[in-house]
């Protein structure tokens, strides 16, 4: 006879966590691993010119004890022209345009990804660490299109899938204190978020900037190493 | 000055077409061809096990005088262990659960890709030769799925996206019609359908068997060669 009850159990203890090696992804990581005990990590080779955020992913999932793959999505270079992904376009920062760092449809492509995988591993649920708080033109870090996004994967699977966002509507400061509460400062060692791609990291560009100013208000050191210290 | 009639009218006679290299995919390249000038054809290679497929989607391609171009997306072979991407599975037709043969997401995967490259190239519009009528167990064949997804990408994008499903409610009889009626029946020569891959088709095959059925209920003979003729 089958146990019901220990199946479903078993699936509730499971979940996919997307990392992209940065600040937000470790926390969420952190988040997911209070709730689930089972975490797969995925992060995708998308061509991203600081390869660094691959390893960083990968040391993460390493201190969450979770398993790891990396996805090879090296084609998407073909689909964009951004400067994420292309050496030869400086990257530029704009308050009144999109980014030029913007791969269009990168999320879409990635939370389809995952849904799928998460459907063979007979699991429901994914995180992912978009924040709609910094949102500085990425429309598929809204919750609009998660929710959206979440729908489209339940009817294409014909299975309820949720896609998680614990930090939606957090504040930089906020995710810092989150981390400081669980005592995993430590993990943002192995985080990448400079937009030079440096290591240690610049503390000078925009990215960096941001991210400094969140331990600032938080009242914490960040645990990552920076040139000017 | 920018005329943006002339750039709104550029926009509109712009298409992306998924083909698959079947009878659907031929049909609704000829269906979109009568109303966008421009036509973009995309095919996936996801490691399908009848590679005819792709050269039959490079032959309509040709034919409707379009650009064709075949994406390597073998690597979702590891996201499934469906028997269309696996050679050790044998292929089963079962009326009470989804066929064995379904890659569970690949509409998903699919239509997400091809906006991706529609909005890059500046359109707005992509035809899929998906069909609710044949359903045998394909979520993502179904309308609601492709509303949602329409949605998701639009969102991902913030930029409006259409996917048109010009087959979604006609029988395979009326797909045979519709070709006739626009003087492209020859067109059905560089399809396939066969799940034998057999090259003439084997004619015996449940796919097979869907496939005539539909020509003879339309009274018109199938152009494609058969083993048993």
């Amino acid at each position: 006879m089958i146990d019901v009850g220990s199946i479903m159990n078993c699936m509730l203890k499971k979940a996919i966590v997307l990392l992209s090696g940065g600040q937000d992804s470790a926390t969420c990581l952190a988040i997911a691993k209070q709730k689930f005990e089972d975490i797969h990590c995925i992060c995708f080779d998308y061509g991203q010119r600081h390869r660094i955020e691959i390893e960083c992913s990968k040391a993460l999932a390493k201190r969450a004890n979770s398993t790891f793959e990396c996805i090879d999505i090296t084609f998407v270079k073909h689909l964009s022209q951004s400067a994420l992904v292309n050496e030869t376009i400086e990257i530029k920062d704009t308050a009144n345009r999109l980014p030029n760092t913007f791969v269009p449809g990168r999320n879409a492509l990635f939370l389809t990804l995952a849904s799928m995988i998460a459907y063979e591993k007979k699991c429901t649920t994914i995180f992912t660490g978009v924040c709609q708080t910094d949102y500085s033109g990425y429309p598929d870090c809204r919750q609009d299109f998660i929710n959206s996004q979440q729908q489209t994967m339940s009817l294409a699977l014909d299975s309820s899938m949720k896609i998680e966002t614990p930090l939606m509507y957090l504040t930089k400061k906020e995710t810092v204190l989150i981390m400081q509460k669980l005592g995993l400062l430590e993990w943002y060692k192995d985080t990448h978020t400079c937009y030079e791609g440096a290591r240690p990291a610049c503390g000078k560009c925009p990215a960096c900037l941001l991210r400094l100013k969140g331990f600032q208000q938080a009242g914490i050191k960040d645990a990552l190493s920076y040139i000017a210290e």
